[in-house]
């Protein structure tokens, strides 16, 4: 599966502080720690960080570039902001495989993202809501994750580069969401030949829930049972990468071996 | 779920000797132990215990009944054993529920197994084989599971007494089988409405395995998110049992409560 890292976001504290004081320490000790874990991409989000936003995206990314070749995820809900962040971005690190987090399928959001992602030769996580917000079923969660898509194909966006995000929310303010998601992702497995990736905000799921942990790691693993190829996750929670893997195992994606926790450690060279 | 324990099984040394010394005890305590964590019904299988196996298992049986008025699960690939067995059982203990585990698709265990069953107001594991062995692929599952529960339903054995068991693989040995389970379970949730249950041995996918725990609560978690809703499993291996419980809140299964394990064995009186 593609881990991206969910820990540099301006929602954690250490990171926001980092983001204001412009510490590049603390940021690339988490990007060391993330990629010890098996981080393949790294997810920026500045939170609530005020001042100059373009600036903050552009001083995170080069912050963490320095650290690693990974590719970078540009997360904001914001689209105008992201518009604007994309081709900054791509001029401040010209050889950074970037992905855009993310487009909706509401008109002024695809008009506006999906034309400086497929310039700036980016990939795109596809949002399965609209204007109108998140769905309350699966139907519209699948039309709206094929809008975004078919209009980012049309764009000329490759198919390998396109991620589709059914939208996880918490267990315990909507606790029949679970199963959309689920559906939503073996639906939409079938949309398209080969599929796009399928990915989720892991820890949505388990917001001020008592047992994170348990919650993120069960539901994962429901998840990459469904088709799920990647998440927005904590790479430095190693019993939820050990059971991502374990998964994947179990799905024939990786070969059994006694040690394949090791196995798939060595892989990646971590 | 329904927790159907493994632990009552002359595979494990302490059962073995127990049967052969007819010491009540080790036997007892395991069943305690097994009620602790959360199990529902009690599997048992004697294994290679030589000597006459009725008596083994109608030994057993009443052994297990003194502390718990849980259902009993007789468990052996011998379908003229089952057949013998199972009345002796039901004549020794007239107000248990018994399960009877397992009859294939193969014609003489269908004709031997199914009549006593019936007779016995028990419930039947329906195995996805047949004379040929555990089938390569899913289709060829669903035609056995099909043909077993039919006959079964046929016989006035109701679903809700009925399992199917798609046949769990070792990891180590079959490793494209695992994904073969889950969508036999998908698809053959399908078959009746409502659905008969669905059961795995679930240890049986980590027979051998260096990671036999990690992969174990893994592929738990899968099956119940395919549809599975029973296993016959360690219902002392607590990390195994809290990641089913979790799997089931985000099935929306059962109420999401912070502390959704306390209430789990709460509402089960444990």
């Amino acid at each position: 599966m593609i881990i991206f890292s969910e820990r540099i976001n301006g929602m954690y504290r250490d990171v926001r502080g980092a983001i204001k004081e412009h510490d590049k320490e603390v940021i690339q000790n988490l990007v060391k720690e993330q990629l010890a874990g098996g981080a393949d991409v790294f997810d920026l989000n500045i939170g609530p960080v005020k001042g100059d936003s373009l600036e903050h995206f552009v001083w995170l990314a080069q912050t963490v570039k320095e650290v690693t070749d990974k590719p970078i995820s540009i997360d904001s809900a914001k689209a105008k902001l992201l518009a604007e962040v994309i081709p900054a971005v791509r001029k401040a690190l010209p050889d950074t495989k970037l992905v855009v987090n993310s487009c909706t399928a509401a008109p002024d959001y695809m008009e506006k993202l999906i034309p400086v992602t497929a310039d700036a030769g980016a990939g795109l996580i596809c949002l399965t809501m609209d204007q109108d917000g998140v769905p309350g079923n699966v139907e519209k969660r699948i039309e709206c994750g094929a809008t975004v898509l078919m209009g980012a194909m049309e764009a000329g966006i490759p198919i390998e580069d396109l991620y589709i995000d059914p939208i996880t929310l918490p267990v315990n303010a909507a606790f029949k969401q679970q199963g959309f998601v689920l559906e939503a992702i073996q639906q939409l497995s079938m949309i398209n030949d080969p599929a796009p990736h399928f990915i989720i905000g892991l820890s949505n799921v388990s917001t001020k829930c008592l047992l994170n942990h348990l919650l993120n790691r069960t539901f994962l693993v429901m998840c990459l049972a469904a088709g799920l190829d990647a998440a927005i996750m904590d790479a430095a929670d190693t019993d939820l990468v050990e059971a991502a893997v374990a998964a994947e195992v179990l799905m024939g994606k990786h070969l059994y071996s006694d040690e394949f926790i090791k196995a798939w450690r060595i892989q990646k060279g971590i």
